[in-house]
């Protein structure tokens, strides 16, 4: 036996005793992939165990995260804060190890992985993070920024649709430092993949462009070393290392199977696996030797101190540089940036200008951008619908990687995967945007960011009916509201620009979370505000029209429908009634103000209120109750004008008078 | 001029002016595919307009659907049912011509394109389903099922995701009377591809074991139509013509540049197009010559009349399988049909099964599937876990297309857009499954499938944090509510067997719409119900443990939920409460009672109100008002065992007795 099987089996036997003691897991892609784990991790990482945060680090990304013990495993025996205890808490509440890797449980887990074929997308983002502060920051023999970025993958990830949607990318961007290994086992959970994936995979990724490294022993070190050394070797295009391998390896009856994909071996075949493995110690009982080959600590630590002292020099020459950078990598936003902002939101309230939200959605990026170098714009290919591209913009597309925009092409789920592995790098603040419609096809990646409390901003336009003739296959009815249901997301829908500024102003500022800005297609009214109703702006959702006296009804509106229901206001306060209007822009963050502040806004002793919003309304009798009502879209709408068929559906102050009339009796 | 160029141009015009008209709406594409289409149309196309539903017929699919002029015209042009008028209509109220071609409203229009991708994932699913249905019916010599399908696709259908899920999967089944033309005109909406899509898409193809034929000119007919004969004289593989034309081809000034993309090309430019091509007819005028051309009327009736003479031989020599292919395709359900479920559902309910809600669906499954013989059932690669290969299931993976069933691969965006272009062929009823959670990756093709009003099922097992130690990443929360949401979705989440079993039969019933279905991964218990009760449950919502007296407090539960909130009804009826629980599987259904219903099931004089349902909670303050309370999960899950999450997480017979209490006072 050599020692590198040696060190490859304690990533097998700590998967399996781990996935077995919790009586549930994944044993057979950390079994099936140690070898090649074990190479990587001891002749190539670039990392320091004891600083999971060194900015300059290579990253890992499990994308087949199913496979999570080969990580927690690697991790653990490399010398991170994850001790043997939390190995054996694997899958328990609140342990160190959850069942899937996921992004700040646990030291040197880059990103959460499960949901296949993301994490090979937030590798992309990942490496292209590299390439753009490295052509940014570096200088001459100074390269601060200068790592790869690592991505094991299986045959579920390549079957996702994003990993072609990314990996396509990913080979025009020419990410020559992106490289990922492919754990080509021939089994998913229906069997063995024959029957449903016969791609030529190395055909597949030759075709976007990427350097390929087919028909690997993934069970060699030395064909291991030699692909990982080869595909190093190739700076001009990103390499997969296709990897044959046995899942399961080194169980001796249920290797290549899929009975060893997602479930325990079983104490007997883990009993056989240790004797086939010649493997002499108890479960979770690692002999020195092996912590010793694995320890990354020292080797790690002068890695870290070698580019520290480059570093340095960087410092003494370019110190403005440096401090950005670190500010950058921080996540802090510059200094004066509250106070900026808020003179330019009192400016656009001055200036009151009359637009689609969509278009003060690029008012905001032109007031805000300049005063942003991290910032990273982006379209899957609706830059000029979106109007994302704003003056300071500067398209990387040709190969010049020192501008600050991208056009994504028509691939809205790698796009927002791809900002989520951005934003997880450090360093830029990814922006992204689709219509509002085609957040559908993004879903799990606008979840994955909430899930994983990074700043991303998602930037939806063409909201509503509004979109007009294109019709029900391109106008959201229930995005809105499903999109506040995400857990951590913070959804805005601005009535006009100063609201828009706000919107993003709260998405530059939320480092906690991701934020999707929605915005009109069409032209929405100003809304007049006094400084305080400004402020309020900030609450989530404010008075925006006062009734005189106590309001005997209430209406809450939000985006295009806060102007017609302004109107409504008016008229019922004409005729003689105590009505107010809320703007509600978002309620993710009204909920959050204290009781007296919402109480205030929504005095429970009023309980005539009517909501309006052109979405499914379902979402709105949480603030208007079983005696409100809500005027919204519950079905599908229609191809034609956008006016017209905002009368069609009846989103007009005459129907909003009638029914406030109807429940004022 | 040939005549071909001016049939051709025939859908130039009608597509620039019908964009000029509408003032909205997208000339390049239909320019640039019209001479494409002329051909396909002219010369291959097996198709009669004056009967649009002769089930024979080829399909034709336009998966680049924002070109929506092209169908119209072409279909026009050919002799359906769609008038000069109606182009003259083109993007208004009502119109057959709506912004992007939708199924239902146009004759001749197959499935509702323009989100990019589905189209050919739809195309996949119809050619399979002529594939299962020639094996399945045709006898020797009389192949009642014997067509083409052919579909339109451009630059973002290639770059979106999903077309690597649907033509991969499409070339492993070896569907060889697919033929698909690709569109190369190098523009998407940001501009020329190159920045952003550099795919060697015949390589990529290749790759898919796709047969390919490349470096076609699009403009050339002859060409154009020796690439079509290529194309189907190789049956064993789909087929991919990959054509090179110019976007807008025609317009002198704006075809090949992405200003003619989106837009009309304005006055100038149109008549500048006309003097280029030399057309010397007004708008909406076409020479009778062109009509005469293009008429398919004659040609398709002779067409269907020789398929309905060797049909008339078959159902003479095969009666009872014609009778069934009838059925079939007319998409009724057998004969006794609604005896035979009613009885099952009687005897399940006698049986009363304890077990996982999933265990409960296969029941189903194996109680129904074998009158239906319709039945095409499948997973994205979660077969085992999903318990949708019941016993009358035959897998297709292996070559042989005489099975009911299909291993998708993770590919669940594409499974479902495949399901609904089988629904659209006709004579198959598809079901498919994933994790509730990975709805997610398929949801545009879920909401397809709603605005197309078509009997899609879906099946979403492990519905809650109740999948345990997976964790957060695949725990759904947010996805119960958010699918409800989807106007037509019907979205069924039964507590135990027989709920399951009625789902079932619901989800089979509805011609109407797509349903979803929610099933737990872990055991819940059985309810006892009286005849009556077993009735309501096909009203959606019904009282099931009912309160002595008048209810001062009413439990509403879901799934899962129901058997805890049981418990504490009873509970609280011990301790003297007038509580009544009711059970709520199908909110939508509920809805659509008539009020007397609702109103005897929630009296709107009782406002206590308890919802109780592992997901976020925001949906239930419809039915609980202000002065309810919502027992939800408003955060992500965690990861560990999952009865542990259900005490962590607050759904216990405790909490709900706790919270009732406090409501009662």
């Amino acid at each position: 036996m050599t020692d590198r099987k040696l060190n490859a089996d304690a990533i097998r036997v700590l998967a399996m005793d781990a996935v077995q003691q919790a009586n549930s897991g994944h044993p057979g892609a950390p079994m099936g992939m140690a070898d090649i784990a074990e190479v990587l991790f001891n002749d190539f990482l670039s990392h320091n165990p004891n600083n999971p945060q060194w900015i300059n680090r290579d990253r890992f990304v499990m994308s087949n995260g199913h496979g999570s013990m080969l990580p927690y495993a690697a991790l653990h025996l490399s010398g991170y804060d994850l001790s043997i205890d939390d190995l054996k808490n694997f899958r328990q509440l609140h342990a160190k190890t959850p069942g899937h890797p996921e992004y700040g449980y646990t030291p040197g887990i880059e990103t959460t992985t499960g949901p296949l074929g993301q994490g090979i997308a937030n590798a992309v983002g990942m490496a292209l993070s590299e390439k753009l502060l490295a052509t940014q920051f570096n200088e001459q023999d100074l390269s601060v920024i200068d790592h790869h970025t690592y991505v094991f993958l299986g045959d579920g990830c390549l079957m996702e649709g994003i990993s072609h949607e990314a990996c396509s990318l990913a080979g025009t961007l020419k990410l020559g430092k992106l490289i990922a290994v492919y754990d080509d086992n021939n089994i998913s959970i229906d069997g063995e993949v024959d029957g449903w994936f016969t791609d030529d995979t190395p055909g597949r990724f030759t075709a976007y462009g990427w350097h390929v490294v087919a028909d690997v022993d993934g069970h060699d070190p030395e064909a291991i070393q030699a692909a990982l050394n080869e595909a190093r070797s190739v700076t001009d295009r990103p390499s997969i290392i296709c990897a044959k391998t046995v899942i399961g390896s080194g169980a001796p009856n249920k290797a290549g199977s899929h009975d060893c994909h997602g479930a325990p071996l079983g104490v007997e075949e883990i009993q056989a696996t240790r004797e086939a493995l010649d493997w002499q110690w108890d479960a979770f009982d690692i002999p020195q030797s092996v912590y010793d080959a694995w320890d990354a600590k020292d080797s790690g630590q002068q890695k870290e101190a070698s580019w520290q002292s480059l570093f340095d020099r960087y410092q003494q020459q370019y110190p403005d540089k440096a401090a950005e950078l670190l500010r950058r990598m921080n996540g802090e936003l510059p200094a004066n940036w509250s106070e900026k902002v808020s003179a330019y939101v009192k400016q656009v309230a001055e200036d009151a200008p009359q637009m689609a939200t969509r278009k003060a959605s690029k008012l905001a990026l032109e007031g805000l951008g300049p005063m942003l170098p991290e910032f990273f714009g982006g379209s899957a290919d609706l830059t000029p619908s979106n109007n994302t591209f704003w003056s300071g913009s500067k398209s990387i597309n040709d190969g010049d990687f020192s501008g600050n925009y991208m056009s994504y092409g028509v691939r809205e789920f790698a796009m927002c995967a791809i900002m989520n592995g951005m934003t997880l790098h450090g360093g830029l603040l990814p922006y992204g945007a689709t219509f509002l419609m085609f957040s559908d096809y993004a879903r799990n990646a606008l979840r994955m960011a909430a899930l994983m409390k990074i700043r991303s901003i998602f930037v939806f336009t063409h909201d509503s009916i509004g979109v007009g003739e294109d019709g029900p296959t391109h106008q959201p009815v229930e995005q809105t509201p499903t999109l506040r249901m995400i857990p951590n997301m913070s959804v805005w829908r601005p009535c006009d620009a100063v609201e828009s500024v706000v919107a993003w102003q709260h998405a530059i500022e939320n480092a906690n979370g991701p934020t999707s800005l929605l915005f009109t297609r069409q032209n929405v009214q100003h809304q007049e505000r006094s400084d305080q109703q400004i402020d309020n702006i900030h609450r989530g959702g404010y008075v925006l029209i006062d009734s005189a006296k106590t309001p005997e009804l209430i209406l809450i509106g939000t985006g295009s429908e806060v102007g017609i229901a302004a109107e409504a206001t008016r008229r019922l306060q004409s005729a003689g009634h105590q009505v107010r209007l809320v703007s509600m822009p978002c309620a993710e963050l009204f909920d959050a103000q204290d009781e007296e502040y919402r109480h205030q806004v929504l005095p429970p002793s009023c309980v005539k209120r009517i909501a309006i919003e052109a979405a499914q309304g379902d979402y709105w009798y949480k603030y208007v109750g079983l005696q409100g009502r809500v005027i919204g879209q519950n079905t599908f709408g229609e191809s034609a004008p956008g006016n017209q068929l905002f009368a069609h559906f009846g989103f007009t102050t005459d129907a909003i008078v009638n029914q406030a009339e109807e429940l004022l009796g």
